[in-house]
């Protein structure tokens, strides 16, 4: 998290336990990373807090972007999402938990058509660079969004409350946004403002952003323990060019794929952490021996994962009974 | 009626009592007026021919147009339009009939985001003079309604078939573009172009358009016999300035809003008409005369209508359990 916006009145309701909401989305298209454990870990973090968590599947926005079919995009939810957010610890079946459709919800249809009366197409060009040729499924979508995030302080979900939204910076339009709206139907409904916090990417394993379409940037989650220790290894490090250089100017673990790793994923042990940290820096830790060891952490993660999966389809299919 | 799109098209399946449909909506706002009628009795032949009967509430239409709530929709919809429907002598409750709130309608609503990815801002600019300003709901509601007229050819509803939607003049553009949508979604659904029919306006008792926001122009449903008797008495007809003129000159029964009264709804017998018409147009009948007996077939007909109007309404609300 390297930046927000009104997280300060979530404090005391963190601290005191108080009722307050989480709310994220996924669009169920292609499939889940190593990179999405992160914004699960937040998720979790929050749920521990005290959070009731919504959760929308956006089949909508899957269907005006990609053309995938409401049927199929129920299918990627459950088997390539829903299932690895179970597999991680995450527990969707609890009573505070609203894993949802989109397209299912008439709620949410009800309050996106109402907020599609506050917004004109001037507003939707300057917010999201539409044009003329946009078609209305893909200007219509947003606001679906917006209602996403609004939908926990309905009524049907209790009313009223301080909504925090983990999300990457490339999606602060809709927030934005959803302030505005949230704004002119306080009237109405009694809407807060709600509160966002923006994480980073994880770098991929080339050393660009890790990418759902580019398979050598990112581990999949339903790739098997053998591929991802494969893909750790393979990864680019904060390594130097020659090993005597290394030796002399030490690593660069601000800069290399592998400790990133270490650090979100794989050791939960801070001091362990700055062991390898202050070692590589200082370079007495090689490249070589440092991968052998990520990866073999990360196939252990993979191994204890592909149970968890195996369990884990069956309840994510139930949240839909 | 006077114009037809493919109406042809269904002449053999009307004379064949092949399954053909006929469609039509209504915006629930304000009140309905003697010259809807004129649709209903369309309606009521088209049912007797073996047509299946397809009625769009337009909540969704009447929220971002007028800003009726939903709730406040079906309220006016029942007591207001439905009530009248049956009273007027349509059999809402017979197994092909399929009375329904937009809003309430899945398949409906994901058919119209379907038909929504198929359609940018420039067609919607095109077709109905939108501009940037215009809100979103605005933008959506046209694309309902093209929804509804595909409704009857989904799967839910017997499939492709031929619907023919009867309309005035001014809704022609939703046909032209469900014509145009019908063909993108041919390939999915096998949806066939509507026919359509265009009807004439009942001309207003002032002689202008009938219109339900004008009092002084139309005789409302709600309306005691007592006022709507009054309301025939004071309209405009074809008379001369004075009664020798009238003797001299004859009536101008085609320009007359009592006569046209008593042939859409006050006289079934043709040949009646013809002798109404004639001694009218012969200076035998004068204005005066006519008038009293014109206002006594509406005195008489909405007495009746008030009768049936009681029973109605309970079998209105029933539509909906």
């Amino acid at each position: 998290i390297f930046g927000h916006r009104d997280f300060d009145k979530l404090v005391p309701l963190i601290n005191g336990k108080k009722d307050f909401g989480v709310m994220t989305g996924m669009m169920p298209s292609g499939q889940m990373h190593i990179g999405h454990k992160m914004v699960i870990d937040q998720l979790k973090w929050y749920f521990e807090k005290g959070a009731s968590l919504s959760l929308s599947i956006a089949d909508m926005e899957s269907y005006a972007a990609r053309g995938i079919s409401f049927e199929k995009a129920k299918e990627i939810a459950i088997n390539e999402y829903l299932a690895n957010y179970i597999a991680l610890g995450l527990d969707l079946t609890a009573d505070n938990v609203n894993v949802y459709l989109q397209s299912q919800n008439k709620t949410l249809n009800d309050l996106t058509f109402k907020i599609a009366k506050r917004v004109n197409f001037n507003n939707m060009q300057a917010i999201y660079g539409f044009n003329a040729s946009t078609n209305i499924a893909h200007l219509y979508v947003p606001l679906v969004q917006v209602a996403d995030i609004l939908l926990p302080q309905t009524e049907e979900f209790g009313g009223p409350k301080q909504v925090v939204v983990p999300v990457g910076v490339d999606q602060d339009p809709h927030l934005r946004l959803t302030r505005d709206i949230a704004a002119k139907l306080n009237e109405e409904y009694g809407f807060l403002a709600p509160a966002s916090t923006y994480h980073r990417f994880l770098t991929g394993l080339t050393g660009d952003k890790m990418s759902s379409s580019k398979p050598n940037t990112a581990i999949y989650l339903n790739e098997t323990p053998k591929q991802a220790e494969k893909k750790v290894k393979s990864s680019k490090t904060g390594g130097r060019e020659t090993l005597d250089e290394q030796k002399e100017l030490g690593g660069r673990p601000d800069e290399c794929v592998i400790y990133e790793m270490l650090v979100y994923h794989l050791v939960d042990d801070d001091k362990e952490l700055e062991k390898i940290r202050e070692e590589c820096k200082n370079g007495e830790l090689m490249c070589g021996h440092c991968k052998v060891h990520a990866a073999e952490l990360m196939k252990d993660f993979f191994e204890d994962l592909k149970v968890k999966q195996e369990e884990s389809v069956e309840i994510a299919e139930s949240l839909f009974d």
